[in-house]
């Protein structure tokens, strides 16, 4: 009996959500060392054969359920570089006070340290979160709001650097009024 | 036959420092998730029930090793608040790029999102991490160099929180030039 491909297809994309699914409720409750492919494979009800079918590694299959964490950010237009900043940082703010991957990150930030492909993996989902701080900072240079010597990933660690040490080391909240501080020092 | 008390004393202390040298072993070489108390007992000779009468738990053992990292920082008195920022950001950047507690120090920050005792012990060590910075501040207020109604803790981020950024999320180094650009936009 022979099954049409579309519905292989659909079986297959249902059976990877479902994977990808409780690897990332995995992560987000217990963090990169807490995903066991044993229990996912458990738990969701698919095999772990057909898990390495989809992901050659457990490497590979964090990295695709990391990557859905945070979402897809885009640069904000207010016209003016401290309203776009301004943008930027209230949603950070709020991301880092709320979403699951504020404590998901430092996970995936260990682990780093010491596996290769995470490594990658982290300077991916890094360079995908400040890419709209640099779209600004750009169009901020190219209409002359700040000097064009300036240099774009000074004034990104500059915006963002006090909003990470606020949220994993100081633990410390922060406010409209702690934004427009770093604004002003950063781009005044 | 008694032995006497000064020379179980100093057992007693080489058999702690034996275990503790290789907890911090271990922890500089996989983080804290990478510490096993029975491989700690098994490599200093130690056994678990030794460990266990010195250390209530796991996580105290951590603790008292991870206390161990950065050594114990001292504020500079250059006679200006740039100096004194210098100095400290100079030896900061340093560390970060050198020392071991560069890779140990996500593993804490880490655990310290799930873990409630290691929460407190990051904070601590925090707390001691950034003391020099709040009162190279502190004394900068009382002399007149910053306004005092600027609020330490803002200083102390838009300080520190750029390298620990660039350290372990953008993975970009630390030059002077660097260090004079995050001085200038925290304190001018």
């Amino acid at each position: 009996m022979s099954v049409p491909t579309q519905t292989v297809d659909k079986r297959v994309e249902r059976s990877k959500a479902k994977v990808l699914a409780e690897t990332y409720r995995q992560l987000v409750q217990s963090g990169i060392a807490g995903v066991s492919v044993d229990e996912v494979s458990r738990i969701s009800g698919i095999s772990k054969t057909t898990i390495y079918r989809h992901w050659p590694s457990r490497s590979a299959l964090l990295i695709d359920a990391c990557s859905r964490l945070g979402g897809t950010p885009v640069a904000p237009d207010t016209g003016s570089l401290r309203g776009d900043a301004r943008a930027l940082l209230s949603h950070l703010a709020h991301q880092l006070q709320t979403a699951n991957w504020g404590s998901v990150y430092p996970s995936i930030i260990d682990a780093a340290e010491r596996d290769g492909e995470l490594s990658t993996m982290q300077a991916a989902l890094h360079k995908t979160f400040m890419a709209p701080f640099e779209a600004i900072i750009e169009r901020a240079k190219a209409k002359g709001e700040i000097p064009p010597g300036r240099l774009t990933n000074d004034v990104v660690a500059l915006l963002v650097g006090p909003f990470f040490f606020r949220r994993w080391f100081a633990k410390e909240g922060m406010d409209d009024r702690f934004i427009d501080a770093v604004i002003e020092a950063a781009i005044r």
